[in-house]
């Protein structure tokens, strides 16, 4: 059993040189956005679903970028509608979202 | 085929208030030195491990913590000699280091 079903991670990276990271795209607000409304679906806690945020996750060519373990399903968003599809396909409905997904390779 | 073999998530919250977070027995300080360690020994990038530094992982009651995805293992530890021993032992070897194991319910 998982501790938590569906462990989220945004990448909120910024680097002092300036250079493309996550938070220049919001990664921090749309995280926050993202686990308000996990909390407000009572979706949140053990067994269920747990919004984190994470240092750079190496994967800036895509960014913004989140992961989702432990089925390790990593997608990239733009805004708020994207987390609501991934919130309601995945971390609910147990669906990949195809359109936002970026391959493991 | 997973993007990291191991990605390895150090809780390294800390809390205004003062409540009892992993910040407090030096997580920043213990993540540097893993990652330092990682890269020295060759094992850091895609299809190898990837250390990262994550907000609270809400398991404060144990903590210090560090969680390794894709296997979801959970570890407490409270040196550099804990973490020596989960790279040779886990990350490097795949055997689970029993004594800092965190029970996933």
């Amino acid at each position: 059993m998982s501790h938590f079903k569906h462990h989220v991670f945004f990448c909120t990276n910024s680097r002092e040189s300036g250079e493309q990271c996550c938070e220049q795209c919001n990664a921090t607000e749309i995280r926050a956005y993202a686990k308000t409304k996990i909390k407000s679906l009572g979706l949140s806690g053990e067994g269920k679903v747990r919004i984190n945020s994470a240092g750079c996750l190496d994967r800036c060519e895509h960014g913004p970028v989140l992961v989702v373990y432990p089925e390790e399903t990593w997608y990239r968003y733009l805004d708020r509608e994207d987390i609501d599809e991934i919130i309601e396909q995945h971390l609910i409905n147990g669906r990949v979202v195809e359109r936002l997904l970026i391959s493991n390779e």
